[in-house]
């Protein structure tokens, strides 16, 4: 038995076995950050080890790669491939401590109330108590005084809610409030209170899962909770994962059910913040492309790996939430929206649903900027859509610096065009730790600005710079040195970060010149959706050619237009019939075997307003 | 760690604590006889110890009373109250080793296929493969076959078999099976086959539980499977049991989930007994006692023990069987036919399904007898029915030789009304090893018949036999001596049993009563059902006045009706709406609080016919 001891919180925790680090942290309630899951890949959880040390594994050749010679003289490790064997003290530098993502909620408010059918109503009714003539059974007179009352009809009633009814019809006084779902079942006896029921919206990432807690009757957004995907240890990709789900006996079990997991801790957490029991979240909806759509259903995604990429299944459904393992209420729904194809999900209907394409006169083009960023682009009268696989670059994975849009994330960068002096602003203005998407693409536009990076994407070797330096990775600049920044060292752009960042724009660059072929060059308004999508500076945007610039088109950043569509469907029933009415009618185009698709791909890759090499 | 070994079976067992005979003996898969269930209640867990014995738990009061000094000085004990230390050897004795009960099925065929609209059909279907220029969902091509070839419309999917579509569609060659439920849900695909699909009655009893296998499509029961009602160790009867229930943390769950553990461990018996597996049981109907049902469901009946006893649901209900816990498809329904009352249950429906006493012209009776006996009355026009505590006393309880009715028990007696000698029957004419509930009302009204038992229940002493005599628990009559039979000792009746017969036939002789008193005298036919109806002669249910003798009356056998009439409801559609019109039309007579109830239950505790004392 040993203790390993984690500063500055202070927090321990006895083991009697070979331990990472990594893992003891999370045992010991540590925040440490970690994108790859624990895999060695995306070296985050640096920690420092320092002073009178028992064995420990020696750092091995990927992580001498991940953390650099400099840092490993200086004490440091990564805590997934350090394995503690005695008791010591480990240091959680600032930058390696997780933070909350920051999820824009602000310009996503829901429609006012009146203008909504919600999935629920409440209804009070007087219950006459039995008599020894006439010992009609509690749920009967529930029923018949729904019936005489309110006028509803043939109400069947949930196992979970019957098992409620005898004490509650007894225990109150005066009339009982029942919730009745969709006019047919009675989904729940509640207390008198102002307030809810509620309803949990979740969307679904490669990379992220984010929930929204919701007031159903009053339709306000009330607390917003966000996780890295639990899935990623098995696989940064869809691809990666539907291949461990093959090969690994009880994958599919396992990738389905930290999913679930995932989602009952987001719902719990966003209960715990209001002070509300999850047993009160009656209604949960669900967007996600459709690998996620399927691993949270716990079907197997097989199929969408290989031609013609067909998805098990792509209607709206509607279950109980305890048939997919959701803690809920016992007896309340979840409603999947509806998937269009094997590469276009629920994400992407949903971001029309939020961003009223199919109601549009104006020709408009929404992306969805994540892991996977599926795009749409169309009118009232004709929507196409696609998928590219941009890769986590957006979400802050493979970037030397990158992080979630959290706390300390430089968001915002700008560079004097003489001096090459950096300014860099972040979110809640807290000191520097790392960048997250929308900070990379304003470095990058900056660094094309300045002539520091050209066409093809390199580094101008012209520019003499204290900034522009060879690193450990070769070229990089310096967006914040060491003593400006409490990680202790300065925080970089590196030539791979940009090469990572390019492959993912060249991505959804060629997937929306392919819908402009098809719909002519006219686009009105461009949306940029996405959980970083708010920060993402159009101009920015536009400068790496990550989207076209048409002329007469408005940008508008409407963060994450999926988990917003999410919303729109848990509180209102009419976009449920709206978002089966999308799915139905949007055409897909299939990028996976279009050579023309390849070598649009090339083309964007490069800084086309950049100056030539 | 000691071992315990059971003679004559040779199967022992390897423990590490202090244990009781009973309990190793289920660990070591040794049936042995209990209906207390091991609350030195019963006496029938009679085990023989001999030879050096290690240290054990000596004998108490109560075990020396239920044993008597003669069996404690040949070495029994009662296996329940027995707790050993170390290594020894125990014999189980033929009679304490537990029986399959024998329900009779042979008078209980099913309507013919044809005449009957099942829960489910089968439909086979081509279903086009995907292409890469029409990739349309697994599950949503699926569905338009089944609307373009059979023309059903607007189907669900279960979660479950929505898991299943991919790779059925893909590994099979023609067309796929679908099994749809009720021509609006899909709920399950099979493999070409002649049988199945299959669904399972449960008939719960406060004494036994009885499941019956059936093929849905042929109508046809396939196995019958039987056993104690495993709540009896929280009590004998209803009431008992819902003090449990009240007084224990945890008492529903723990009388829930025994009850839904012996019906998944009786539908794997039927299953293995046939060669299926659980999961090709698509469909399940339960009957019993309003506080089963209620048990069954997970709902708390602490309302059923007090006035206005008013159920907590009283109208059919359909669920998915996973909601309850049963182990079968996992995309199967399970159906609950309606109850009447707080004491007149769906069991008591079903009976009058079974017996079309709603479709008949005569005038009829069908009594119920079991723990608690139901009775119905009536006829097209008009049912009233009602429920007598009757006591265990019919199913073998409370009896000093009680058995339920299985292979050995005495199920009639024939006594020489000049010799007294006694000729007995048995069930599959094994020698005897105890007495049923057939067997102990022939054997009463055989000793009516020949004057050794009077009008009040007491043994004539002016009979001189060395049969009738003063035995351990006061007077008793030898059925059978010791050397005639395997038990190594005489197989008596006692005054005991006789009081606890005139209880069980009194309540229900007192129900019908009432019931004549509303109808008048006259009854056409009448029906003796429950598990050990069949075997019960009809003329010595009359000598003892366990029901009334009118004139031109038919007296049927009908063996377990409620039973029957679960299987009825599996099978047809039809059976279900009319079970809910018995249960809505019949008229409940509540005996509880009725004094004249108490006044006919006194008079008819007493054996009319008899001659007088």
């Amino acid at each position: 038995m040993f203790t390993i001891r984690f500063l500055p919180s202070g927090k321990s925790i006895k083991i009697d076995r070979p331990i990472s680090i990594l893992e003891a942290a999370r045992l010991a309630g540590v925040q440490l950050d970690s994108l790859c899951g624990g895999r060695q890949r995306c070296g985050k959880c640096k920690v420092i080890l320092k002073g009178h040390l028992p064995p420990l594994s020696p750092p091995d050749d990927v992580e001498r790669k991940l953390l650099g010679d400099r840092l490993i003289s200086e004490g440091y490790r990564l805590a997934c491939n350090t394995i503690a064997q005695g008791s010591l003290a480990v240091l959680v530098p600032e930058q390696s401590r997780s933070k909350a993502q920051i999820i824009l909620t602000s310009t996503q408010q829901l429609p006012p109330p009146n203008s909504l059918r919600p999935p629920l109503f409440v209804y009070a009714v007087s219950v006459p108590s039995p008599t020894i003539s006439d010992p009609v059974a509690d749920r009967e007179r529930l029923i018949s005084a729904l019936e005489k009352e309110h006028g509803l009809r043939r109400l069947h009633t949930d196992p979970y809610v019957v098992r409620d009814i005898p004490h509650v019809l007894r225990s109150k006084q005066g009339p009982v409030r029942v919730l009745v779902r969709g006019a047919t079942e009675v989904v729940g006896l509640t207390e008198e209170r102002e307030d809810g029921p509620y309803g949990v919206a979740i969307d679904v990432g490669t990379t992220t899962v984010v929930a929204y807690l919701v007031d159903l009757l009053k339709a306000r957004i009330l607390s917003t909770k966000s996780s890295m995907n639990p899935q990623i240890p098995y696989g940064d990709d869809i691809i990666t994962r539907i291949s461990f789900c093959q090969q690994t006996e009880g994958g599919l079990q396992k990738l389905h059910s930290s999913l679930i997991s995932c989602a009952n801790s987001l719902i719990t957490e966003a209960c715990n913040d209001i002070g509300i029991s999850h047993e009160e979240v009656m209604e949960v909806s669900v967007v996600g492309n459709t690998a996620m759509h399927h691993f949270f259903l716990g079907i197997n995604p097989q199929f969408l790996s290989f031609a013609p990429y067909a998805p098990a299944i792509s209607s709206a459904q509607e279950y109980k939430a305890r048939d997919v393992g959701l803690k809920v209420a016992p007896s309340g729904y979840v409603y999947f929206l509806p998937v269009k194809a094997g590469f276009v999900g629920s994400d992407a209907v949903a971001c029309v649903l939020s961003t009223r394409l199919h109601r549009s006169r104006l020709r408009s083009l929404v992306i969805d900027i994540g892991t996977n960023g599926e795009i749409a682009m169309g009118d009232k009268n004709r929507i196409m859509c696609c998928s590219t696989a941009a890769g986590p670059a957006f979400e802050g994975g493979h970037i030397k610096w990158g992080m979630r849009a959290a706390s300390g994330a430089i968001n915002q960068v700008r560079i004097d065009p003489t001096t090459l002096e950096v300014g860099l602003k972040t979110i809640h203005n807290r000191p520097p730790i790392g960048i997250c998407g929308s900070g990379l693409i304003s470095a990058v536009a900056e660094l094309i600005r300045t002539g520091c990076i050209l066409q093809r994407g390199n580094f101008n070797h012209s520019i003499k710079s204290s900034r522009l330096r060879d690193g450990e990775d070769g070229d990089e600049f310096v967006l914040s040195w060491k003593d400006e920044n409490p990680t202790g060292h300065d925080i970089v752009i590196t030539q791979k970060d940009i090469a990572e960042l390019q492959m993912a724009k060249g991505a959804i660059r060629a997937g929306i010149s392919i819908m402009m072929e098809s719909f002519g060059p006219e686009i009105r308004r461009i949306y940029l959706a996405g959980a970083g999508g708010n920060f993402i500076d159009s101009f920015d945007a536009q400068l790496i050619d990550l989207i076209p610039s048409p002329p007469n088109c408005q940008i508008i950043a409407c963060g994450n237009a999926a988990g917003h569509g999410a919303c729109l469907a848990l509180v209102d029933m009419k976009k449920r019939r709206e978002a089966q009415r999308i799915a139905g009618s949007m055409e897909y185009i299939e990028l996976a075997s279009s050579t023309r698709f390849q070598d649009l791909f090339v083309s964007h890759m490069f800084f086309s307003k950049a100056i030539d090499s």
